[in-house]
């Protein structure tokens, strides 16, 4: 495992973090969501689904290779998606938990995009010009999502006792995880300060605003605060990371370099 | 098993039938495509098939909710997709047999979307408007999933010692399956003498010579005619369909018709 770069790091290694960051969110949750791929309860929910995750993981290609470049060292986005190990990754522990049921994927999806309308609507002003390109775009595409996930909320919520359920649970069980996503560390404080990054104390109370907008349109509780689940952005991944690295990463490296 | 409508059956029976036909075709292949999320070698690909999977997906939903309305008995496409058994899918076999690997998934979807431009385009005129609606939407995805698979064969066959290989065991595997696309039989016939289906004698010589083509570009060697693979059309499968049907379907069969 490499260290992760301190303020006193050159600024292309504070960037390509930085990026990494926001790329592995995308790809890692992407990836959990294609997982749904064929087992979705409904065709138009199988495509739609379907239709995030390959935008999510189109987000994280794009930012892969951002950070790729800032990093210097001719690793190209491939490169950092099949040839790095869990703890090289620096995504938020939320978007790696195994997929769950319908309802823990919807949640879960919910409390993501709420914060990813936020983040990629700030970054699309960054003083990074490539960055914020990647964010522009990321940004209309998040605000479909965010209205997709959180109307399956609304209708988990406020269907059957089974469907209500499964829903409180999975808000039970990922409230913890959404801190991760809106608490800024040195290295987010360090970009905000410099005009790249987004100022995530800014945006946490609209998070939580809209959050909570929605889990009551859907009758459901808003839990107590929790120990917040927090070790992705520095490499500490759960064991389902290197579980899911394992799949996705198996072609690649069975044949290095094979064009085919 | 219901036994397929004969000529003597109602217009509408024959016609859900035929619908069938090119719903469950496209419905099996972009589940097979599916199963790459995440395992393809290269990010940029792992989108591209996502990408040719959900519009044959979308095709494939759109036609089973049109055999649906046709059949008049209350089934939707979610009802066809998911609650029917492998002998009631009208699909060739050559869209249900196993992903195998990544030259095998290239040059099976070569292999049908060459066929699929063809057949789209001859759909986009049939005298049943909602068909036809659906199949020139079809058609313009088409022509770019023949384009992208076909390059995609040229890589493979004029590429390393391992991929020509792999590219050459795949034709060689599935040249058979060829023949059931193009093959009429009497609901061909009788469709195509209603002005509603499609010319399959007429389109064979073009598939022929398109295949040919781009496997001389690729320098891969066309098979001899083998035996041809006949019986999905009739709902006669190989077992690896039932097995795809049971992953697909276990998440709308647990909760039939719960709302989550």
């Amino acid at each position: 495992m490499t260290a992760p770069p301190g303020t006193d790091a050159a600024p292309d290694a504070r960037l390509a973090e930085y990026l990494l960051r926001h790329g592995d969110d995308r790809l890692v949750l992407g990836h959990r969501l294609s997982e749904w791929a064929g087992h979705a309860p409904i065709l138009e929910e199988d495509i739609a689904l379907g239709n995030v995750a390959l935008d999510l993981i189109g987000q994280g290609a794009a930012l892969l290779g951002l950070a790729g470049a800032a990093e210097g060292a001719g690793r190209d986005a491939d490169a950092l998606a099949y040839f790095r190990e869990a703890v090289d990754f620096r995504n938020a522990l939320l978007c790696e938990l195994p997929r769950g049921d319908f309802a823990f994927t919807v949640v879960r999806q919910f409390l993501f995009d709420a914060y990813d309308v936020l983040v990629t609507e700030a970054l699309s002003a960054s003083s990074d010009a490539a960055l914020a390109g990647v964010m522009a775009k990321a940004y209309k595409e998040a605000r479909y999502h965010v209205r997709h996930s959180g109307e399956w909320v609304v209708r988990l919520g406020d269907g059957t006792d089974e469907s209500r359920r499964r829903a409180q649970d999975a808000v039970d069980a990922l409230w913890r995880y959404g801190p991760e996503l809106l608490t800024p560390d040195a290295l987010d404080e360090d970009m905000r300060s410099l005009g790249t990054g987004a100022d995530l104390d800014a945006l946490r109370p609209a998070w939580e605003s809209s959050v909570r907008a929605v889990l009551d349109d859907a009758t459901l509780r808003v839990p107590a605060a929790g120990f917040p689940a927090r070790g992705g952005r520095q490499g500490r991944h759960t064991e389902h990371l290197g579980l899911m690295l394992a799949e996705m990463q198996i072609v690649a490296r069975s044949h290095p370099g094979a064009s085919w």
